[in-house]
């Protein structure tokens, strides 16, 4: 099987030299990418990603990659590392069990250690979180979640963190009760970038009252998705529908259905969205449309918050 | 642009010989594969195929692709050839503008004829049909549905039409009356080659257990699609639910919400499937779930007694 190379790698550094020695190394590893960031006493030293995702990695391949990243910030001491994500798949680097809601998103002595060839490495992997019913996993969001519930110690209520496979999670007195997955960040992917639908939508663009005419549609009907997804095709050959409105309208539809499906979710609850800020942008429009004012949070200030949370958890468990 | 060059052509024939003389060529030019059958006055002298679809061709690539196909079928005199699908779309060889339902599936003096290089060819293309509210289109099965009408003279009722683009057709008095497409046949290909899904998929099988009750899912909770779906994903991991369980109920969930939303078009009706002996069996056992005994009909057999009945229009329009 041919492999990239991985010669992608991006850095930022806080100083001009690469002489950072890091406190310990924050990890987010998922299917596509790798991010690191070098961490001291105050906070973030350094930055550096590659694209050498868990999908492209076979086991012995972890390693290496990890290195080439982070080996310029190791001393001559051990660096704790801590990741989430995907990297504790059974395909990824070593598997870390799923544990079992209801629990605390990120808990004491679960992280699962990695053996390393390279003796300066101390690798910890935090698990994803299951549910039996109805059937659930995460992987990377429990870290996010977990320092969401760093960041706002007291919250009580529904964490919604859009994205590919976007989840929903009720969270009360510091645990994960429950929670739900839908595809739609996948779906809109798919949707408009490999269906007949592409073909309308290929000029990029936006269109906000589109995006909202398609959330309530979504929301108002969503037994109709199916038939209302070649509508937006018929439309551009019949009507002229433009790119910027159909792709607006195509995510607002999904978004729709998604609100729809996860309204035990949200209906009278206190929302916090954890994502990228344009994607949880439409959701809170999509959210406000139904009288509900979520808040927002970023993505990365929450997983750096719940790797710093599952660090002190190791530390604590092994003195 | 790098084109392939159609290698792949299949031929069967009823002779010995290649000395085959059509009184006339139908074709069936969809945007993969372009078919055609040398047609005789007892019906079919001889069959060939290619992958010469209308999407891999520019303009000038059409009759050169169909040439190719049939040439060993032309005489010294001028032969006609009845063609439909995406070879009349904008994109296709020559545009054949949709005509509006309520309509005749194909009528007098609508066909277009294409103008050819090859004095030998007399090419004309059936168009398309469309619908203004709700928006919608086809190219090619308005040929399938004048040839089962062409097979039941006095169908009053509607027509389904499963595939990459399942159609629902109300047909009454010999008019199509009004139609709806679903994306169901596009969205499972996607979802189980292309999404996360695929890898809990990846062995093939079916289990009809399996697709029923995918079929009393999404028929039942319709607006749960999108959570639906990543479920499959988490019972492959958490429950170890197999291949073959989770295609067919995949299938069975994307035609259970195609049921759903299509209700006004089966419910109390007289419903004929025109497609696939497969994917026909599949659509009649969810319908037979829900109390509806649905005929049968072959997509093949249709396609060819629709351009006949194109052909019969053509020759009295023009005599």
């Amino acid at each position: 099987m041919l492999r990239p190379k991985f010669g992608a790698i991006h850095m930022t550094t806080s100083s001009q030299h690469s002489d950072i020695s890091a406190d310990w190394i924050a990890v987010d590893w998922g299917t596509s990418n790798l991010r690191a960031w070098a961490m001291g006493a105050e906070g973030v030293l350094a930055f550096a990603e590659s694209d050498a995702g868990m999908g492209k990695l076979a086991r012995d391949q972890f390693e290496p990659a990890l290195l080439r990243l982070v080996e310029q910030w190791l001393s001559d001491v051990v660096t704790p590392i801590v990741a989430c994500g995907m990297v504790g798949a059974r395909q990824g680097w070593q598997e870390a069990p799923y544990r079992a809601v209801p629990c605390a998103p990120v808990a004491s002595g679960d992280l699962v250690r990695v053996q390393t060839q390279d003796p300066r490495l101390q690798v910890m992997i935090a698990p994803g979180l299951s549910q039996l019913s109805p059937p659930d996993v995460m992987r990377g969001e429990e870290t996010q979640i977990a320092g969401a519930l760093a960041l706002m110690p007291n919250f009580d209520g529904v964490f919604c963190l859009p994205g590919t496979h976007s989840k929903w999670a009720h969270v009360s007195a510091g645990e994960v009760v429950s929670f739900q997955t839908f595809m739609t960040g996948e779906l809109f992917a798919l949707l408009s970038g490999q269906s007949v639908l592409r073909h309308g939508m290929a000029e990029g663009g936006w269109d906000e009252v589109a995006f909202d005419a398609g959330v309530s549609e979504g929301m108002a009907r969503p037994e109709k998705i199916s038939a209302r997804l070649f509508t937006l095709r018929a439309e551009g050959l019949l009507a002229g529908l433009s790119s910027a409105s159909a792709r607006a309208r195509l995510s607002g539809l999904l978004i729709g259905i998604e609100l729809a499906a996860a309204k035990p979710y949200w209906l009278g609850q206190q929302v916090s969205l954890i994502g990228s800020e344009a994607l949880c942008a439409n959701y809170a429009r999509a959210l406000a449309a139904q009288g509900l004012t979520a808040t927002q949070l970023d993505a990365t200030a929450c997983t750096l918050s719940g790797l710093a949370t599952a660090r002190g958890v190791w530390k604590k468990a092994r003195p």
